[in-house]
């Protein structure tokens, strides 16, 4: 899986609104919580420290885990060195130390934000085994995490989301992805519509992912695919819509308006499979 | 739409364990919040309120909206009692009714609980067309709300829970449901395995989920399905995963251990309305 990781790079510029009003607070911070360090960030829940644990282009600084999730991460595997260095925590400690209602399963790291993956180097060549996974305003963490741990499962090259209102990747994203943004590189573009054009210029056939399509996702060629994913209600914007090669929809029950968007991606990204092994 | 809906029964008895340890709280109440009444659900967010409007078998008793959400409701069409009968209120007004952290977006409802839908009316007869979803010890309301959502979209005749351990169709579940659990009659059953007993009397075939499955979903048959879903992790009881006819799996890619089973539960559903319409 090594070769799906970005190559570490220089270290990344202070990024603008990491912590503006366009993030989405992922929960208020208990009173006493420590403030996070400038670029590091607060990950939990056992896979997803677990995975960072194990990713050797992330930088963890300290590891706080219960007795009980010491135990779990020795029998996975993991070296004596990273071992001794767990601070031995009860879990209200930890509580402490993260937003309030953080379901943290007694494991959290504090690590530094993964080097910045870039668009022509994580995703190219293009080929057809490996699609690219586009999230146009899509702002739910939730979702977001889920949608990464889709595109591991999948075999992703990359996830492009747009740099400004895209939650950190950290907390409850990074639990929901369990794992997944330490092995699929995530680029921040500035702006989607010319991500697309980047994306065809390396031979990706761009499919918009909407509702009042005329195709069918049975429809997607058996080429490079790009799926570019709108948030729920709002579908994709008209220009990034207007930038795909052709827009596409998942056969639903009529009556029924969408599906969740995660739930939507994986149906895309398991057709895209279908489609490219006949 | 209607004839997917549980005809009106008798009102439920009392539910064992519905406010005990077994359910998983859907969030602290806040200080100060108001008890909710014996038999009585809170739902919020747009969807989930309008759905239950729209729904003859729902009793809502209160329903609270801000100015704002009062406009979008009467753009959906609601009739003009319902709308006389909106309690106008202040977002924060709102909050301190609910859990804390409840994304109402200015909609709430006061609701009784649904009938409770019986296996054999629900899921009888047993139709190529339209599958059954069973859900095996899975706890996470937002999960569970999405895995109603996905049922809904594929035209699904019933989603089946294990009474036990279940959380109430109320607060995160329905919001992430987004209206399915007024679309989608709900059967607590008592007993998992039992009720796929039921199911394969019925004619259903009982497909389990489980990564370690030797066949895959392509191979499902063009038979009524009834799939079985098993808790993340744990997966499918063993019991549970003897008593499905044939297990399958999701083609993923190695080294990726498994997909959000709400993810897993929307391809399974794709795929299902792939076999039937060949």
């Amino acid at each position: 899986m090594d070769k799906r990781r970005p190559k570490p790079q220089k270290p990344a510029a202070p990024e603008k609104g990491a912590s503006g009003k366009g993030r989405p607070k992922l929960g208020r911070p208990r009173h006493g919580a420590q403030k996070t360090p400038e670029g590091a960030v607060w990950l939990y829940g056992r896979h997803a420290v677990a995975a960072a644990l194990a990713n050797p282009n992330r930088k963890v600084k300290r590891v706080l885990a219960t007795k009980n999730s010491a135990d779990w991460l020795a029998q996975t595997g993991i070296d004596e060195k990273t071992l001794s260095r767990l601070e031995d925590m009860k879990p209200d400690a930890i509580d402490r130390l993260l937003h309030e209602g953080a379901v943290h399963q007694g494991l959290a790291a504090l690590a530094e934000e993964l080097p910045r993956a870039r668009l022509k180097e994580v995703c190219a060549p293009a080929e057809t085994g490996a699609p690219v996974l586009v999230l146009d305003q899509i702002t739910d963490p939730q979702n977001i995490g889920a949608l990464f741990r889709s595109a591991a499962a999948f075999g992703a090259k990359a996830v492009i989301v747009q740099e400004r209102r895209t939650p950190p990747l950290a907390g409850a994203l990074a639990k929901a992805a369990a794992g997944a943004i330490e092995i699929v590189p995530c680029v921040q573009a500035v702006n989607i519509a010319r991500a697309l054009e980047a994306l065809k210029d390396l031979g990706y056939h761009c499919a918009g992912l909407a509702g009042e399509a005329d195709a069918y996702i049975t429809e997607f060629p058996a080429t490079p695919l790009a799926l570019v994913m709108g948030a729920e209600g709002a579908g994709l914007r008209q220009l990034v819509a207007a930038t795909c090669d052709k827009l596409y929809r998942i056969p639903i029950a009529p009556g029924v308006e969408s599906l969740n968007v995660s739930n939507a991606a994986a149906i895309s990204l398991y057709e895209a499979r279908r489609a490219r092994n006949g």
